[in-house]
């Protein structure tokens, strides 16, 4: 796949993964009558299910990152090359902002908008280290032993993550950036996103540092194991 | 398979595919008390049940399209012949009318009736423009590249897709037309089905185009490759 | 597997089911706090689950029918002899009557009851015709053409029908005579069992003689596929 | 894979699922608004789709067991040595009590309590008792036959059995102790526990004799038929 196509593929999917997470915020709010649990069920589903057939869709284009920190963990262990990294996180977030923008429309909202959604303190902070944590285990685990499993078990785990974390699982810093400016149920207030993107950061930082002892791949095997979507266009 | 066969499978496919749509949008609404979101979380989750289930069942004898816009796509790329698409396309809103009269059959109500139900404005014709184009994105690109996925990835993106559009993605002008005759949670009025079919075909156009430049397929693989049903036969 | 394994197989898995179906009703309908639509939902979900998974289980032994009104079909394209048929069904009529009782231990209750929830009128016997015509319809076009398939299908097929059917889609003749020992949620008076029973086998009927059409198998194919038990076994 | 390996992948996940229970149920809880049908809805969403993510993710690993029942019903059939279970059971223990108190730190609650949520009766352990009978049939019947079946098997099966038994199905001895360190929606009372456990652990036993008979493996498949791990890393 060329360059192009692979950013594009970044960008679109990225794009519909955010039109996802706040448009069904909106709609889950407005219609649960003041009950969050159950618009939250509502975004849950959604998100679950949009990122399983996204990451079907657009895994054998790009590998289906749409996620600056699964881009960095991959190429820290050679799965893209570094040179990829830049141009993967600037399509990833410029898919996210349309992403938003697109939902917005839908919904009849001003297409961009701050968030004054507060998600501070230290237990928000350490729920979004548990939860990219989470993701990146998931993540190694899967396609370094079990790739063809990677769409619904990234899918279900962020469908858990949602409820099991107190910040519902941002667990992605392009994601954390785009819902800034929705002042909607998803949204999150500017100044807390930093936090959210360091601890994204370092939760699938250790993870990565996890799985590379725990899963020690064969040499030989690492550059088509680790290649999601190299490996797929191979099969 | 034979022409008759075909048109039969998506005749009866598309017919179960609105029994589901608007008998778990009256069984949703009569039980849930009021709270519109419970209503269509149930609505959500029979008709992406229901997807999933019929696009295994009915995929390899017709394509399992239940879709004007995804005909009319898939013909664009020469997944079938243009002289199937009319026939294909009568099945479909014959068997999406017997679907909604034997939904209102089910529940005691009146077989055919005229829908009330206003969806206009622009941003419901944005929503069913979004609607269309994500399910063409995730259909060419499964199609293409994963055809074993198309069945959860299609049910999957429209649960998802409920809840993310301000329209609840209808996604389908045999649907929206069949929609028409029924009052109840689910129709949509008459008036207001023209904008969303113009919506919805200007959306499978756009990914189409889109998944063209993309996805460039091999040409000696096109014929297997874009023909879910034939290649499903052939396995 | 010898007869003797795959009789206890349809009792074990049939109880299961019922356990499942009667159980979740009852949960449902104490914690929903009277919105029927919620205790639903937990009785749909639970029994979709519970259908999935019963069908990995037991599939590859008995070929998990759990059903009548399905063993009869089957039989009749030859896919059992019809001299099994008889301890089949006794087999399966036997274990949805334990897990009935089972259920009620769970929970507290007299092992068995007589249920007082009427379900009466041609709308209800035409819901359980749809349902159970549905129903032989994903059976018959996965098990011929993807039978690998078969047990998400059939699960998602009666997670929508819950929802779709104005009966809640029983479906299953041993699961409408057990369900006539509960007086709970899931209940059905005895005396409005004999008409349900009538509608699903004629459903079935229905739906088996459309797919003989619908699908000829070749002729060296049948006895593998129409035999999923056997045809798991030889994998 | 060593031994350090698995131990540390059987912490790992048992932690990730406890975390995912404990803290989806705090959050359902905070959330439904008092409807615990909802916050019950929300703790088996959650719960269901991590331990099909997990069992994908680590099962290749250490066979994600992270339940010291089914390492006791494996070692009987000797899927693993019996020299290794003491430490299985000792790494589930650690990673379940691990797992605990991350949930509590992330929704800012004191690190260990003492749950004074009272489950006892006959009801309950006979509900565990159902629990673990049917998690370890299903266990049996995927992994001896249908073994990539397991993991969305064992998840759907949770999803069911948290609706079904009276006890919403802990059926898990580190998960039941762990549980009792918890005082919000999922805990139990630590006198409680003992009843449990014991109740589980004849669940998985009687399980495990009828399915000994029920599928009898064929000697010269049986290591690798019933070892997950070692089959899927040869695979």
């Amino acid at each position: 796949m060329s360059l192009s196509r692979r950013l594009a593929a970044e960008a679109l999917g990225t794009g519909l993964l955010l039109a996802a997470i706040v448009g069904s915020g909106i709609m889950g709010e407005k219609l649960a009558g003041g009950n969050v649990a159950i618009a939250l069920l509502a975004n849950t589903a959604a998100t679950g299910a949009m990122l399983v057939t996204l990451i079907f869709t657009f895994g054998p284009i790009s590998g289906a990152h749409f996620n600056p920190a699964v881009t960095l963990a991959i190429a820290s262990q050679r799965g893209i090359g570094w040179g990829d990294v830049p141009v993967y996180i600037l399509a990833q977030v410029l898919g996210a902002l349309l992403g938003v923008g697109a939902a917005h429309l839908m919904f009849g909202e001003a297409v961009f908008q701050v968030s004054e959604h507060a998600r501070d303190g230290g237990a928000q902070l350490f729920s979004e280290f548990v939860a990219t944590f989470g993701l990146l285990c998931v993540i190694w685990g899967c396609t370094r032993l079990r790739s063809e499993a990677v769409p619904v078990a990234v899918g279900l785990y962020i469908t858990g993550a949602y409820w099991f974390t107190a910040s519902t699982s941002f667990a992605n810093p392009a994601v954390t950036l785009a819902r800034a400016f929705t002042d909607t149920f998803s949204g999150i207030r500017p100044i807390d996103a930093p936090g959210f993107i360091l601890a994204q950061i370092f939760g699938a930082f250790t993870a990565t540092v996890l799985f590379h002892w725990l899963v020690p791949s064969l040499p030989s095997e690492t550059n088509t194991l680790v290649l999601p979507h190299s490996q797929a266009r191979h099969e």
